[in-house]
């Protein structure tokens, strides 16, 4: 309902009057800084900026801006992604069986807590089908077997493109997805783990850490990349528990860190908070 | 050790291109910014900055700088304070009996984590005289009786004025700072109070949390002002308790508290983070 | 699933040998305690014991034991409430417009989380019944007007009669229970608000929050009471925030903090933890 | 000055009547149960109490009641340590070069916070003499290098025979104590370390942390055993990091963390709320 803003996610090589050209180049077009926050990484000599700005000008003003500052961006040695608030990202939910990141951010979503349209839930099991239709939402079941697994993950890839998404959230997935796919599906995918200190190799995570009579349990929302549970961290955080908990409470208690942790990365994505670089993220929050 | 750089706050009516013109002055002289940071208070139509840069030019260019840019934000209507890294401000710390806030904030200046220099430990009682001593710092003692306050407080202010300095930190000094101190002193006053949910009234803050079975205590560090308690707020934090903790438990976590969030609001007023407007503050942090 | 266990709030002036006592009568039973926390108050000179024991024997020992054990708390002076966990509680929630612990509570109750039966939504307005049948949970619209409080509060009277209900819920129910609904209700209420610190008093509090810049916002869980959100405290927790964060940001925060304070304040009651005396409890968390 | 009380620690197999035994053998006795907490490892089988109790009799009652006490929970087939609060442990803290642990521990002690005695500071550099001198503790300068590190270990061990040393606190000592010397030492050795999720092998921690855009860092206290920073965890917490903190301030934030866990673990063990089994701890806090 309100006018559309653009935010532009630019970082490159520092140099001098970055700040100043990019103010200028937004104001010689009459536009309006309303954000506007940088970060200098002096070891590695980068400069990475988040700014919000109103354009000025008739409808499609916008997109055209968009596209023009992309270029301006490009001939000053930036890598750059401008987003138009008036386009709300196309999201596709994963899950399985756990319902609880699913629940929570459906109902997020109908709070009006997220600025993207929620397109398809997308589940290797059919347990959540039901409530998706509940929510009005289109279910996907496409099975994944160790054998059919390319091939799956083939029909997840096409439905995605048919769907023009723009964002996969692995809301619980319980499923590796190849490199492959990752390489292919060409937007970003926001997974959500467990997190411990220290950390623990293998299986049944919650069980070691309750042997090992861990004091925090935590929870890590990154964006999956090759390396499993090894991408770019968005957020983290962590919950305190005692002795008197067992493996049980360590599960319901991680559950609640889940869907909190997953939530705000998602948020701020969508917010075009994020910039990622390397293996890291600057968070613009 | 490293060159210095300047810090400017300013705030004012919010405006187009101020983002540019700001950034453009300084790369006219040749400028680098290692750090910006926007704040628009939309409701207000209040513009905020905080920006960093390191000047180009021979010594004594940052004071010129200063001064210029100082002159260059007043005919942009804004309000401004700019900091050269290389003057370290000289802090008083005002205390009483209590030694937690003092010992904490000595021992983190001496760790480095405050770019200021003690220069006087002032106390309405003298408790703390040899601890001062034994860390090489100047103690002062000025005793407050009701009778004699106003007397007192002009020997505050006159040696206020011979040191020069520039910031007073109450750490846990147990007297109110008159109106009239606060007026006359002409620097900012940093005081940490004890904080609850719900607030107490009255004598004895601890006991009535006690007595209430509150689950979480807290500490507010802000700026004086005429208003008991009342100013600028720069940090806050809470700490868990249970029914398990007795009233010294609750000081005692009270004191830990105090420590962490005084230090927390020193180290930003110090790294000129804290931008106040009306009673409230931006934090660049 | 598993065999019913018993467990007991019991508090009461303190006296040698009470643990001795109560530990003695169930291990004479044959019964096996489970848990067992005592919490003395000195000042007070009362002492507090959640004991949590697996009965021995047929079918209905359990209850009969948790008569039995009554009795004998009865003649130590104390004050008891057992709880066979064969019963489960039979809650009713109230809301009004605002849904977000309304999904909280029943997806947790929903995941098991809670042992309770929801036997009712009672809604002043119609706006939740869609959700609560979605969920198969039968919805009650009883409107309240300032004309019509009275007889309003008597048809929830009789609706909670005729539903046997254990417990009520305030889920963002916006209306003021009177003191007589209170004493006439017969059952615990559990209510949610916001909190800060300092307190803001008179209406649109997180605005005044928001103008007064605080840094943490908070949520406190506690048992209604006749003067209005000053009864016994269950939960609290805070949530930080910064100049970046609009009114809207900290509504929804404190969203947020209101579903998990809620959540934990409703878990620990049903699960017997939360003993109440005075104006204030004692969490065996 | 209050009158000494007697806290146990006990833990062993399971079984009917244990807390009824305990608390009846305490009772018999006249004494007074102030304190008692249970907690019952399902899966292990295992009972483990902390109770603390007031002895009535003449002087010396209570250590006669200790070494009975040890007799009794003997024939019950329980482990267990009786303290009695008028005996105040002796405490050896090991330094290296940072500061921080060693002060505030000082400094806590000297406030009231620790129920024991601080005999010695032992350095393998002499950095803290004068600190440790200024608060008129005994420092003793061993150094540790590769090839002496044996005989450096046995003056240590001879030092805390000398000095009847009930407990060693490790305060950022950067030594690794060898295996033998962990054995023969014969008393608790409480060790802080920094922690993150995901953990990270080998050297400059912080530096990794930095590089992986952690945004929590943490820290833990545990016991030292053999397999380095793997032994029975005491305490832990986290500080929230973003982008931008640079190395300094993880390794400063990283600091405080060090400082409130250790000195939380060390307050929880000198009043005997710490149970170590297996490579776990139960800590009745």
């Amino acid at each position: 309902m309100s006018a559309p803003t653009l935010i532009a996610l630019l970082h490159g090589p520092d140099q001098p009057g970055l700040v100043a050209r990019v103010s200028g180049w937004i104001f010689a077009r009459g536009g309006n800084i309303l954000h506007a926050d940088q970060h200098h990484d002096r070891e590695a000599g980068i400069f990475f900026q988040r700014v919000e700005w109103a354009p000025v000008g008739a409808e499609g003003v916008a997109e055209r801006d968009a596209r023009d500052f992309e270029a301006f961006a490009a001939s000053l040695g930036m890598q750059v992604r401008v987003a138009v608030t008036s386009h709300r990202p196309r999201v596709a939910i994963f899950v399985s069986k756990a319902n609880h990141c699913f629940h929570d951010l459906v109902l997020r979503w109908k709070a009006g807590d997220f600025a993207c349209e929620i397109v398809a839930i997308v589940g290797n099991h059919a347990d959540l089908a039901a409530a998706a239709a509940g929510y009005g939402l289109a279910f996907h079941h496409i099975p994944v077997e160790a054998a059919t697994k390319a091939a799956a993950e083939a029909r997840q890839l096409a439905l995605l493109r048919e769907l023009r998404a723009d964002l996969v959230i692995l809301a619980r997935y319980m499923q590796v997805l190849s490199a492959e796919f990752l390489e292919k599906c060409g937007m970003p995918v926001i997974n959500i783990h467990h997190s411990f200190l220290p950390a623990f190799a293998g299986g049944r995570p919650y069980h070691q850490a309750h042997a090992r009579g861990v004091k925090l349990i935590g929870a890590t929302a990154h964006y999956a990349t090759r390396d499993l549970d090894e991408g770019p961290i968005i957020n983290q955080d962590v919950a305190r528990v005692t002795h008197r908990h067992g493996v049980d409470d360590l599960i319901r208690k991680g559950r609640d860190l889940e869907k909190t942790v997953l939530a705000q990365a998602v948020r701020w994505h969508l917010d075009s908070r994020v910039l990622v670089y390397g293996n890291k993220t600057v968070v613009f929050d």
